[in-house]
């Protein structure tokens, strides 16, 4: 795909001679998005608890790998330590855990509402340039796979000389199957390193298309990779999308930063019109009058979007018949199957071929991996009837850790509740219910009414119908209690909150 | 396949001549072979809750709809409304239970140890000669399913015809495919009313063979109902297989009949040679020297031995697209598929085609329907490596009510009792474990060391370990408890029972 090393070059210098916006700047800030709320992993994935934040190939967790995927870059450039993430409002909490136990300190950007890669783009880049006019951000998505790091890292050096000069540069992926899954980019004239310009953006093509794409070879997939200076971003948002870029820029002025989030203002971001990085910009560039060039660098380095379960499969090491299981799994003649036992029950498959079996606490999929895309239609249908499983998961984080509702009659209900050291409950009161609390591990404070009283392993209290009442963990380990729970209505809304360390009343 | 009538009539007329040995009797007593262990339905059947305790078509178990099928029979013969049903010892009293809630009052013979279906039937038919020599018994296994009683009610008014006349019946369904999982008759004479001489039993054949069976026409499956005098049972295996027939005599003769029970002495009955109905008589009748000729009779009326899940399958009302869903199911785009969510869990199918899942609360299978004779071999691998699920459920089934165990961590475990109205658990103690019981539903009498006392909803109480106590249910609704064990041991093998009710001592 490489053209003669004349025409790259002299290609190369005019596009260099052209993007005379900026200064040279050797510093990399990773820009991570984590507004995504992607279904298409259910029962995995659910509304509260989307696709990054699950370990689908790993032991950590899509946005993990990705907070910690810059770690050990040697490119020439300074990577910040402290890379900014954008996420949405209802997983903030589990992002910060999540980041935190990685040992990373990041900026984090709660965005009030939903808008889509560009704003989110922009808001980190305001961020960005707040510091250092001059970033180069290398925005990654976070709940995709690349499985060679160093690979990954050769492209990012490219990208970033690129950048430096003022481009807009994607990492594109070599197609190795029609898929119709993916935008493509048509690739323009050769540059240096394997490089090229960017001809053009196209959508997700038909499969007819998508196969003359690829034999065409001059297709490559976006895989939402974009390295680029965060001052050229704003420049070239301003030119194509003049009311997404001030809507934002006022949003992150009147913003406020509390304990560990940026929180842009909820009224101005409100205004941001929703589009994606694709549409609100790079489709525009390399046009008559486009403000910048775009170029492409390829990334052979194992990238995966596990855009479904089907992706996940083929992401994933196999055993000799083509198998992938994680937990309690027994195959018996079964073939490219892709087993996951999440709910601790055993799973058994027998001679099945191509399916995808995910088994949770309160949910199982069984999917034929070919149909693995319908599951998206599947999970629509859900929310539509409001089922709970599209929402959330039997077990329900907390910023205090954890309660799982591990059983349900007519008139009570029994949860497991794991709160981490150090952590406390709001203050709270029930009108509808009663609670028995059982200690099974570690030490309890509890507040009940005026008294308040510690309870070790094997201990119990009572907390009566309309009493004030506090859980805490004082200790240095974890704290769990069982906790029966009676009355004639049990649902999650009948709390008052009178005090809350985590700003939820 | 009916000869001509002329033939047919003589074979009638030669074989009741020949079958001189007992006089008329117009008495019927259903006998149900409740002994099976069946788990070719894992994981809804296992070892300790078999397949004829399971609801698998209707809303009665398999064991009840058998227990009631001869109601309604009109075919000029008195049927005994006090069945003998032969069951295992680890199934009495779920066995009992079943067969009370159907408002039957039942004799139940308890098998000290498996010894396959002929001895089972010798001992029904020792107990139906005790009060009447001359019963006619109609011999069922207890976990078929008959879609058409009237045809089967027919079919058996034909066999009693021939029983009474001392011939040894057997029911034969007309093949539709070339099944290797039954045994085939060999049809011989014609006889009156579509019944024939049995020419031979031919065991499972290869599927060669199953197909020149099925073409011949000649060929029925071998339903497993037998239609026979007592005495001519006995007297046939007298003389066919003394050492089975004294061991059962001796067996019968000194063993005990407690409350609901009957027991044959397990020294005595440990030494029965296991054989099967069809190899310890029925493959030598009709041969010469034989004591009594077999005859079969043509059965229509929508008979499934629920031999496996496709079997299952085939017996069930299915959706236009070939589904069949029990329990919370959704299909996207699924056919042919059998469904059964028994866990309370949403179980989705996307696109599948041809499988089965079974979701129950600790184990899910996923099979594809051609291998479903596949599980025996699975569960045989979960017994050899002592998995639980192939043992009970997580559910198990007491003589008093059941328990749950619903949850577990390191130290402690959480268990979901019900009682029945009336029953009282042991007199017990533990070594190794404390237990909260919080009541969620009706009132538990308590003892508690010396002390006894009740417990009405949302109260609770303490057990501390090395107490003796005791859980009674005094009241007439259900009695609910959560109970929560904490402790370095918690098997249930940490229990001393001090009293018992239930002879459990």
């Amino acid at each position: 795909m490489m053209e003669d090393a004349v025409s790259s070059e002299d290609a190369m210098a005019a596009a260099i001679a052209e993007a005379s916006l900026g200064h040279a700047c050797r510093r990399i800030v990773p820009v991570i998005l984590a507004g995504g709320s992607g279904t298409r992993l259910w029962p995995m994935s659910r509304e509260q608890f989307p696709k990054q934040l699950i370990d689908v190939v790993g032991r950590d967790s899509l946005l993990q790998a990705t907070v910690t995927r810059m770690e050990g870059f040697v490119g020439g450039f300074d990577v910040d330590t402290q890379p900014i993430i954008v996420c949405g409002e209802e997983h903030r909490f589990q992002t910060e855990e999540q980041v935190r136990a990685c040992g990373v300190c990041a900026k984090i950007i709660v965005e009030p509402a939903r808008r889509d890669t560009a704003p989110a783009l922009t808001l980190a880049a305001l961020a960005a340039v707040n510091q250092d006019d001059d970033a180069i951000m290398v925005v990654m998505p976070s709940d995709h796979s690349i499985s060679d790091i160093p690979a990954l890292h050769r492209a990012i050096a490219i990208a970033a000389e690129y950048a430096e000069h003022s481009m807009i540069v994607t990492l594109g992926v070599a197609p190795t199957r029609p898929d119709t899954g993916f935008g493509y980019i048509r690739i323009g004239d050769a540059l240096e390193n394997g490089a090229h310009l960017i001809d053009r953006f196209v959508e997700k093509p038909t499969t007819e298309l998508a196969a003359q794409y690829v034999a065409a070879g001059t297709y490559w997939w976006n895989s939402g990779i974009f390295i680029v200076r965060a001052g050229v971003w704003l420049e070239a948002l301003a030119k194509l999308n003049g009311d997404m870029h001030a809507a934002c820029t006022a949003a992150f002025a009147e913003g406020k930063a509390d304990d560990n989030f940026i929180r842009p203002c909820p009224f101005q971001f409100g205004r941001v019109p929703a589009d994606s990085i694709d549409y609100a910009v790079m489709e525009h560039i390399g046009a008559a009058g486009s403000p910048c060039k775009g170029v492409v660098v390829p990334l052979a380095a194992g990238w995966s979007d596990l855009g479904s379960w089907d992706a996940v499969w083929e992401a994933m090491e196999k055993d000799g018949l083509g198998n992938v299981a994680s937990g309690r799994v027994v195959f018996e003649g079964a073939t490219s199957s892709y087993v996951r036992a999440e709910g601790g029950r055993l799973v058994a498959c027998v001679g099945t071929s191509n399916v995808v079996v995910v088994d949770t606490d309160d949910a199982v999929l069984v999917a034929d991996r070919s149909h693995a895309q319908d599951i998206k239609t599947l999970v629509a249908r859900f929310r539509e009837q409001r089922a709970p499983e599209a929402e959330t998961h039997r077990k329900v984080r907390r910023p205090w850790g954890f309660y799982d509702a591990i059983e349900r009659g007519e008139r009570f209900q029994v949860k497991r509740i794991v709160v981490a050291p150090g952590a406390r409950l709001s203050l709270q009161m029930h009108h509808h219910r009663a609670e028995h609390w059982v200690v099974v591990r570690g030490t309890a404070l509890v507040t009940r009414g005026e008294d308040q009283f510690l309870l070790s392993e094997n201990q119990s209290t009572f907390i009566p119908l309309g009493v004030q009442h506090r859980l805490e963990n004082p200790g240095k380990v974890q704290l769990e209690i069982i906790e029966v729970q009676s009355g004639s209505y049990l649902g999650e809304d009948d709390i008052v909150r009178l005090d809350d360390c985590y700003g939820r009343i």
